[in-house]
């Protein structure tokens, strides 16, 4: 419910004029501190308590026509949203830290492209104040859309777009070493003796799955092309490019998928044609959301990516970025989380 | 994008005049025309032509001082939400039709109680026009939020709350027949011949729970208590739920669960104790929520319920109601839907 507009509430203004600071350090300072320094914080802190400032939410919302609402946008269909526990283990990790900022997480699905126009509607009307967004595909209208309103935005993942001329400085992302972790992987399995390693790749108009590509051919560069195969991030898409590795190259004893849900398609296909795993065909995954890769049978060998954390730390950054309120500046770089191999059974 | 408040734009105070009916009688015509006589419509349309008058959302928005956006609540931890596909279809439901309405879904989770305020203060700060939520337990304080703040709401599932002091009769609702239901799924048992008929019922704070219990006493009004075992609407609970019916007692020849998911944990213990699944035990669930009951081992013998279209039905009472304006009449009653018992290999 809305504060009392009262003339006699202590405003912003006045803690900062009392504390001799800027109205942005006292904001900063209720939004958390991070970036004031100490002797700063202390004296805003004493005027906040010389007057009487409560710096509530309602009353933030007044000084900083702020709504204290940000949205979470994801344009994956709703059945992948609610099926990958990649997505509720970033929104989980999102909504405890913007729940730490007593912020409210809103979160809007994206079926279709159609669907942006209400989305950039719904952006424009001033009912969030930032927006986090991941698993954004190349063709994805979204950056554009956040330059055009000036939405201020923290993208999960590595921008496989141009959020437009002048703006590329602007994306402050957070992601995982694809990479790197791709190449663990990989060498985890040439150290077992594997020596016909095939790769199940994700969609590549996303760069999570052009990253672990290119981790896959940094370490077997000679690699054919036939032992590549495009799946879908879903299980039955693994399923479908395990059948066309297997139908290609039946001596295929190593496969490196790039989700765990595709690994469990790969396993159901695997076993299906009386592979065993691991003993015939080593299998390892990519992410380590749990139930997917535990319960698989046989458990997976897979890159555990710290997905909750990933979702912390673009909200930890969006949070900075609001409280900041200089949108103009340069944005910070990107954060690139490390990945580790978690061996289990199946490789 | 907002558009131009040019005062060449024809209103639809315009329209209204032209066809000689009330603003509300144009509105509704915009909004689908649902409950407005043919002649009407037609004359509003004609109006409509004749002015140039462009119904768009931003026109709309601009007239009616609506945000085109809809809330929808989910009172349950975002690991239940993602993990039983219930939520992603009664989701999918509401976001087609909604979709259908030029109306963005803004989905807000809610963890603990203690989210409430950050919620009520969102709901009261005008970012959505209505609200919908379904699966409230008894304790929900959302009831009363929306009644103290006026938003429009519609409900999925029979309450078990109060509204407030004479808000009850507005509150509307949108469910399915779960006693029923339930009668037909041990029905269907007793006429297999299963004598020693068990029931893992949901939690009892939620009327589905409660409901499809009674319908299970409504068949069997002399089952014993230790043929009742409480769940949560989770295969872990059901798993639990079982173990314990069991150790009860071990002639139990059959087992109606409260849901799909609480079935499955069923199956996992029967299976462990090396009790044949239908031989020995036959299993029922309800929800026929894909891909749950279907990729069961064995499939699951389960009481279908149309949860899609109960998420479209609420949606769309939701969007008459908006599109009526009169918030303070009567609402429609509520709508209870059928249920379909839905033959597999358990049972």
């Amino acid at each position: 419910m809305p504060e009392p507009r009262s003339g006699s509430r202590p405003t912003l203004e006045a803690v900062a004029a009392l504390a001799g600071v800027s109205r942005a350090t006292v904001s900063r300072v209720v939004n958390g501190g991070d970036g004031v320094r100490p002797h700063l914080a202390d004296r805003v802190q004493t005027a906040i308590q010389e007057l009487g400032y409560i710096p509530n939410h309602a009353a933030r919302t007044l000084v900083t026509r702020r709504t204290g609402a940000v949205a979470v946008i994801i344009p994956e269909p709703e059945a992948r949203i609610f099926s990958d526990p990649f997505f509720s283990r970033q929104i989980r990790g999102i909504s405890k830290e913007l729940t730490a900022h007593d912020t409210q997480l809103v979160l809007l699905l994206v079926e279709d492209l159609c669907d942006y126009d209400r989305i950039e509607r719904y952006l424009a009307g001033g009912h969030v104040d930032g927006a986090l967004a991941f698993s954004l595909h190349t063709d994805d209208p979204l950056p554009a859309i956040a330059s055009r309103i000036g939405m201020p935005m923290v993208y999960g993942g590595r921008p496989g777009w141009t959020a437009g001329p002048g703006e590329d400085d602007k994306v402050t992302y957070v992601d995982a070493d694809n990479r790197g972790g791709a190449r663990d992987a990989v060498r985890h399995l040439l150290a077992q003796g594997r020596r016909r390693i095939a790769h199940i790749c994700g969609p590549l108009d996303q760069t999570s799955a052009a990253d672990r590509l290119s981790g896959y051919h940094d370490v077997l560069p000679a690699a054919e092309p036939e032992l590549v195969s495009v799946g879908d991030f879903t299980a039955a898409g693994g399923a479908r490019a395990m059948a066309e590795l297997l139908d290609r190259d039946p001596s295929i004893d190593a496969v490196f998928a790039g989700n765990d849900l595709m690994a469990t398609g790969a396993l159901r296909v695997l076993r299906e044609r009386g592979r065993a795993v691991p003993a015939e065909v080593a299998v390892v995954g990519f992410d380590d959301a749990e139930p997917v890769a535990e319960s698989a049978d046989p458990p997976l060998t897979t890159v555990r990516q710290d997905i909750e954390g990933m979702g912390r730390m673009m909200a930890r950054l969006l949070m900075e970025r609001l409280a900041d309120g200089r949108e103009g500046r340069t944005v910070p770089g990107p954060v690139i989380t490390e990945t580790a191999l978690v061996q289990r059974a199946s490789g």
